[in-house]
């Protein structure tokens, strides 16, 4: 039984996973930084209790873990890693504290607006055999209820729920967008936001945010997310931008008098997430968590490889793209 | 492998379930007409391949039958009875017959709008053990997403498919709508469209619908459960206004200009309907597939019995009201 935030659920997966088909460490995790080897069978009964609302994984069958040898973050993927059961109380997630309430809640937003808008399931290179076949399969529309959803949710009650946490409408409502946001990225996946928050999270130097007790630096996995979005969004809205406005609709955006929202879309949504996180009180910028341009091809180098997530941008991203958005995210507002 | 249509998948359910726990025909059927056994534990694997866009039977721990000797149908729910996998295809749908593309069609309006305006799950009574849990809880906010998306789906398509069998978009969206109302009736439960439909079809006298080539008099499960329909939902608006007004929005109701449209969400909501029945070439009411006033006390005891289904009325319906329902249900327009 797993009974935590996302990093707790994922530990409990890859535990369960070795300790039923036991290999060498590299062997399950995603190509080209594993061996990215299918699960050979069912594991041992799992029960996810989530204590944030955020990470969804108690809905995935996917499990991220830290390789610190690699100063990156890489995963496993695969349905057989999903839990059997999730229990999803809004009351396990009263005594968050406060900035894991906002960047938990933002990572909400991150897999549902990424899975929203990533490459559609038929765009996908079709693997030789299906046990190759990825956990994300790109947006279809099974995954797009969820994560619209999941964004109307999250849009409508996540300041309500950083504020006061004894919001029980707010919390409960969050707590559900999530597992509902795990269902949508479950299955379409995400993309370049959480593909660039890997680095971030891997490569911090002194960061800590106020208010969280840690005995490490630490940049808490949505607040990395986060701080990529408005420079993804962006960089991607010129390829679906229907889906980016949509989204922006969702949190509010008001198109009517935009005169050329399509072109327009990419920048429509970022400023939205960007409103939501100066009232979330997210740091202003990768710069306002210790990284400096002299960083970012460490942070390119550390993204390269996430092709799991990666290769469902909707618009491909090269090595110069990841720079231009790790420059554009330094600075958020 | 089931390979048909609902009866088809039902059936294969239910000789997987007898075969594999052999048991008294009347064991595991829903009480009070069975002994309402829970089924003890998982079947045989179960491939189901829907051929009409109806039944979301592929979707659902649901099996139903026809009772010949009760002329009445009855069934058998528990979770277990769920196939291990769907292959949804709208290739499959191509060649219904006409009648069935219209009362299947209208079977996945009636299993979205019933679900959406089912008894709260909060307001089921608790079972005294979980293993006596029904399968059907009552709406909750995951069975809403379905019920939504499956009315929206069903409004927009249903015509179109009806109409040209070789339109791919509008058959496409059909069957995916059956299969997402599937998950949500499959989860929050129908009421008494169904409930009422049951004797419907078991005391058929010698009906046949046109184009539809069968040895024995028959009423197509959908044809028999939206004949019910309007009556219905006119007898259950008052207990969920703002839901029938939302189901009724969502198959192209304009009700800014109505005056008072909380009062009159039952009525709004059956004109939709009723529209629709008249569109699909559905006969005009219970009065033109054979039934007269006389055979409505057998109607009302075929009714009675069917508990699973009506004590998810969100208004509870006794007898008289049941007699007043399908008065109303002999002509639709």
């Amino acid at each position: 039984m797993a009974v935590g935030g996302g990093s707790t659920i994922d530990t409990a997966k890859v535990a369960n996973l070795y300790a039923t088909y036991p290999d060498d460490f590299y062997a399950y995790i995603n190509a080209p930084i594993g061996q990215g080897k299918p699960v050979p069978g069912p594991l041992k009964p799992l029960i996810a209790i989530p204590t944030t609302a955020g990470t969804g994984s108690e809905t995935t069958g996917v499990a991220i873990m830290d390789l610190t040898e690699h100063k990156a973050k890489s995963g496993i993927a695969h349905r057989y890693l999903k839990p059997m059961l999730g229990l999803v109380d809004p009351e396990n997630t009263r005594t968050m504290p406060r900035v894991i309430a906002a960047a938990s809640g933002l990572d909400i937003l991150c897999h549902a607006l990424e899975s929203y808008t990533a490459l559609p399931f038929y765009e996908r290179p079709r693997p030789e055999r299906p046990i190759y076949r990825p956990a994300y399969q790109g947006n279809n529309p099974i995954s797009d209820m969820w994560s619209l959803k999941a964004i109307e949710l999250t849009a409508k009650y996540i300041v309500r729920a950083f504020k006061d946490p004894d919001d029980d409408e707010a919390r409960t409502n969050m707590i559900l967008a999530s597992s509902m946001a795990g269902m949508g990225f479950g299955n379409a996946g995400v993309h370049l936001c959480h593909g660039m928050s890997y680095p971030v999270s891997g490569m911090v130097k002194t960061y800590r945010p106020t208010g969280l007790t840690s005995d490490h630096p630490i940049v808490p996995h949505g607040m990395s997310v986060i701080l990529n979005a408005p420079a993804v969004f962006r960089f991607t809205g010129s390829a679906c931008p229907e889906r980016h406005l949509r989204g922006a609709e969702l949190m509010g955006a008001d198109i009517s008098k935009v005169k050329d929202p399509i072109n327009d879309a990419g920048h429509i949504l970022a400023n939205q997430i960007v409103a939501l996180m100066k009232e979330l009180e997210i740091p202003n910028g990768l710069s306002a968590i210790g990284y400096t341009m002299e960083d970012i091809p460490a942070l390119v180098a550390g993204t390269l490889p996430q092709h799991r997530v990666t290769k469902l941008s909707p618009r491909p991203a090269n090595a110069e793209d990841l720079t231009k958005m790790f420059e554009d995210a330094m600075v958020a507002w």
